[in-house]
């Protein structure tokens, strides 16, 4: 899994700073994850091919995550696009886009296909036989949903000196990958754990922003591997928080820490704060395993 | 008159370069005309306060040209902005606007006033004693005007050496800008032309942009000052322009000689090509004063 910031800033886009846009790959997707204005701009910046995404998830329907995606959906189509693009968000999204594209007798020339959410359950938007995407359902001043990405389980890995030792014959090792046994010509069965080994464990990823605090959401995202939370404010503005629903980096850090997550990548900083380095120094006084997001930056994991 | 292109190529954002946007700074107004992705950043990298922004004329509903308003419009509010704002657009501009401010629930705090155009004749759209703009009506595929900025006519100077010698009080000189003569206590009359010069001619900027090959224009446009005229396209592509509705460099060089004008502007190039020297030199075959706009070029005039 590899994660791309595009922007993580709140509000506004600046000179130097952009709105909340990332891009995440895993098992050979390549998912857009808001779309801030000039998303288009810092995918070209970060050398992500166009072509290679076809999910967006909007979180909710503010500007500042929102507003560069009707110019990067004008944009596939000058650019040729065939292929389906799915855009999962709040309810609402359809008729924003559409209404934009009629007024420029803009059509996209390939399929456009919503999902409007509206639940505020968690249900899963995404599945295929790799990964699956569910909703965070999160508590911010409008409708929003953060989203789990999940690797799913691969399939068992070959030992080939084990299989070459009991001189199995190649066509029998797409069905040993999938767990099962081999029984050779004389009868005798050669059991799975001895010619595999595990998969690699499953990677998740959880984006939450923007979102108040909200413990509610630690049961969903318990154990995941990366946990990226925003954190709008410092403790010197604290009080601001609640009143905006957003979360300080502590409060981020406290989520992570009960969530037991592997890595907290913080992100969404208010605009006002000249350095970032503070919001590091403040979440690790919860949780220790703590990394900055910052436009261009990108994680593997 | 200060010209300062924010923006000037086609179709959509790059790295380097941006689409249309430019802000027209014109007895003390500062017009911001056309607003594509990216404006914000722009006009930051511009150093154009936000706050003397007070009109916005956008030529038509194409994105270039207009996805950048949404997120302008929410920035402003972001700024506390109290003060009126006009928005001069094609009709529908208002609901879609509206429709991401309300799905967002962003309303702005400031009176957000939308001057929504229909006719297809040319009209004047904002008018107060120093400055007026009207709309060209352009032939572009989707509707489209151009607009024209006319300074008026100010008071005439006054000739302070010769209101001296007259011993002209000081009170009649707010009457003799007017262009009154002053009549003295002795009953004697000094005529206006004796202790004024003329005042400056009033300057005009057309701006002309999506449109295709558009005589008819002529007449109105005759004799400005400046004209900012798309063009799209060189020689070599000369085919698309009647096809997209968009203009070649020599063909705004033919708008501009047969109106006259005194400097042509050129922009809205295609971002097919690599520099844009070859636009000049086009244009030039047919009109020599020519100039081309560029990201963040500024022109005085």
């Amino acid at each position: 899994m590899k994660l791309h910031i595009l922007g993580c800033y709140a509000a506004t886009p600046r000179t130097l700073t952009n709105p909340t846009s990332q891009v995440l790959e895993i098992k050979n997707h390549m998912f857009l994850i808001d779309c801030g204005e000039g998303t288009q701009v810092q995918l070209r910046k970060n050398k992500i091919k166009f072509s290679r995404i076809n999910h967006i998830f909007i979180s909710h329907l503010h500007g500042d995550h929102f507003f560069g995606l009707p110019g990067l959906i004008s944009t596939f189509r000058l650019l040729g696009r065939e292929k389906e693009m799915h855009v999962y968000g709040p309810k609402g999204i359809k008729e924003a886009i559409t209404l934009f594209l009629k007024l420029g007798d803009s059509w996209t020339n390939y399929p456009l296909i919503f999902h409007e959410l509206v639940s505020k359950e968690r249900q899963i938007v995404f599945e295929d036989d790799k990964v699956s995407v569910e909703t965070i359902p999160l508590n911010h001043r409008v409708y929003t949903n953060g989203f789990l990405f999940r690797e799913k389980l691969g399939e068992r890995k070959l030992n080939s000196k084990a299989a070459a030792a009991y001189k199995i014959d190649k066509v029998f090792f797409k069905n040993i990958k999938k767990g099962n046994d081999v029984i050779l010509d004389d009868g005798s069965v050669i059991s799975n754990d001895k010619i595999t080994f595990d998969p690699d464990k499953p990677k998740s990823y959880a984006y939450c922003s923007d979102t108040g605090f909200e413990p509610e959401i630690i049961p969903q995202i318990k154990n995941v591997d990366v946990l990226y939370h925003e954190s709008t404010f410092l403790e010197s503005e604290a009080k601001l928080a609640p009143k905006t629903k957003h979360a300080t980096a502590k409060e981020a850090a406290t989520i992570a820490k009960n969530a037991t997550v592997g890595t907290l990548i913080l992100g969404h900083y208010s605009t006002r704060y000249k350095s970032i380095g503070l919001f590091k120094a403040e979440a690790q006084t919860v949780f220790e395993n703590v990394e900055l997001a910052d436009d261009g930056k990108t994680f593997e994991f």
